[in-house]
């Protein structure tokens, strides 16, 4: 059997990756009175008189949602939301086993932006936080934006998450090859996303008071399936002409070959196959090249290494220095609601990447970042997420 | 230290009194990628290209979201979402022992009609069932109404439940003192959601074609906190006037006390210490109480016994006859859950009462229902359900 095949196999017999399970069983007419009536009217009057109590009595303060709408998911494209709880509860099965989180799936039976927004606020009493997952480019940014303000973090862990970890990546592999962060020329190619996050956090948008905190990369350009998001573009939506305010700086045409030329690093969020050594030429020396398409990458490393790649990281477990979320997502959350932060600040994503970075005493071109499943990463980054949540 | 304080410091000690777990371990790159990516595209395709493999491959068919507004809680009234949320999770743990279900709190932050129904639309795709719980009268009617054709089971239990459990103590108590369930005469005194409730099963409501399988009751007269519910009253909801058409056929007018007299069977599921030996009095001969109300019935036993009656059942675990709705949610659901039903039909709701009555083999006055925590109800209850869903 091959990985598919397996993988099919096992969701049958599991019928369900996660369970519920009871933290003690109830089995005498004492215990169902402690847990349910009439005793548990005395969590319930304390969390009547003061609201925040719920993260005292209950699941609450240990609990995320991970919401789709199955517009987005994996390289599946919109397949809807049944369809996506394998990945919703696989996600759950990570944060459970890195962040010691009680996640659970929500998917959500409709596409629409308001709705999306509307239903989240309403679940809001029952969670500590929100992952959301696999919600496509652009509703996912708008959706994303108005959920700040609900009173615990919201996350989109195909935007923040992404970014971060590529970050982390990024941190390391520049020290690397000698560059500093500042100086480099980046070409994020594909706008969904992941790639507008990866450009934002490199771009430091959206750190408001915080930006001091920020590593901001002097010159980033977004290229898409027609090239270069560019001023002379009559094509963009909204959301990449809001790019155009933080990248692109020269106003650079043409394509994505266009944008290689002279780049330090190339971050490919997009589609298998599409560069060659060639084209790795192109790029400045000591190129660093994050090619993340799944299942197969833009570029493969040894491809990549022919055209004069220093150091090239993939999505994939199977080669060196893979870029994957799970280095992100689980000690995000727990250092958040360890906080009780009411959302994830700019600051608390950057103190993420360094924790990231960082865990690896002595990285190498061939380990720029810690293995996915290596399980002290989560712990370390979420002491740096709380710590910078500063509550 | 009382219940209510053993209760607190029990909350305070574990937040959270169920939690999610993984039914296997992520340790390797193998496992993550039979669980994750990129093998879990696997059942994602499957369930795409035919969304009731969803049963096959995910947990939602054993699933059950436990769906609040928190404006009825308990005997604690609108305390709100955050403050129901130990109630749900109590109830999560009861799913999880009795029915091997794996059920979630989800506390909504709206007690709008619309809004809720929209919300538990939306929440669909993740669930094999919808159990609403403490939503107030009158709105949890149209809530409960409204949701009857969304493909999966919805049942509140404080309606449903409540109904199924004191259906299932009237068959025996009625056969205990030699009465006919068709020839009683029976006081239901509360005009809420679990009064409405029962008044419906008693009286055969909602039973479309079903109606064979049904016991009607002759006759059934609602009360609630002004006396009878008659043709009489001009501050009657439009959910009273709906009772009108199928109780006090009649037309009774006055107080509780006018109802009671003559009346075979009392129901209360309202307030604490509302009869006296007298009421009882005026009752028939061999009366039956079921006196509810929760910590404190409308009458205690002994005074019930004074006046008369021949069996009392109340909420309380420390007296004889406990009339507990865990004796039916959990076997409903499983049975439901079993049949993927789309929804519990009236025909499945008399198979749960007749189950619960049936599992005592010598029913007494003082046992006219199995005991609560009795761990083999559920089972049975489950194979009845599941047989009436005829799927």
């Amino acid at each position: 059997m091959n990985n598919y095949e397996e993988s099919l196999q096992l969701h049958k017999t599991l019928r369900g990756k996660i369970t519920v399970r009871n933290k003690m069983d109830v089995r005498t007419n004492e215990d169902l009175s402690k847990v349910y009536s009439p005793g548990v009217a005395a969590p319930c009057e304390a969390i009547a008189a003061d609201k925040n109590k719920v993260y005292d009595y209950t699941l609450k303060g240990n609990c995320v949602a991970i919401v789709t709408d199955g517009s987005a998911v994996l390289g599946l494209g919109n397949i809807g939301p049944e369809a996506a709880m394998p990945v919703m509860e696989g996600k759950a099965m990570l944060f459970k086993k890195f962040g010691d989180i009680d996640a659970f799936p929500i998917c959500l039976n409709t596409q629409d932006t308001e709705e999306i927004i509307r239903t989240v606020k309403y679940l809001a009493p029952t969670f500590g936080g929100i992952n959301l997952e696999d919600i496509a480019a652009p509703h996912c940014f708008e959706i994303e934006r108005r959920l700040q303000d609900i009173g615990i973090p919201v996350f989109h862990d195909d935007q923040d998450g992404t970014a971060i970890v590529v970050l982390a990546g990024l941190i390391n592999a520049a020290k690397l090859v000698g560059k500093s962060l500042f100086q480099l020329k980046v070409v994020v190619n594909g706008a969904g996303a992941a790639g507008t996050a990866i450009t934002r956090l490199l771009r430091c948008q959206g750190f408001g008071d915080d930006k001091e905190a920020c590593v901001s990369v002097k010159d980033v350009i977004a290229c898409d399936s027609k090239g270069i998001v560019s001023k002379d573009r009559t094509d963009l939506n909204e959301e990449k002409i809001h790019l155009l305010e933080y990248t692109n700086t020269n106003n650079v045409s043409g394509t994505l070959q266009d944008a290689l030329k002279g780049a330090d690093v190339f971050i490919g969020v997009s589609k298998g196959n599409l560069l060659t050594a060639d084209d790795i030429r192109l790029m400045a020396k000591d190129a660093i090249i994050f090619a993340l398409a799944n299942p197969t990458p833009e570029i493969m490393p040894d491809e990549a290494f022919k055209g004069g790649a220093a150091i090239v990281g993939t999505g994939r477990s199977d080669l060196p220095n893979q870029i994957n979320n799970v280095l992100g997502f689980p000690g995000i959350f727990r250092g958040a609601l360890d906080a009780r932060a009411p959302r994830i600040t700019p600051a608390m994503k950057l103190a993420a990447a360094h924790a990231i970075a960082d865990h690896l005493r002595n990285p190498t071109r061939e380990q720029i970042i810690p293995a996915t499943l290596d399980p002290a990463v989560a712990h370390h980054v979420a002491e740096a997420v709380r710590a910078a949540a500063g509550i």
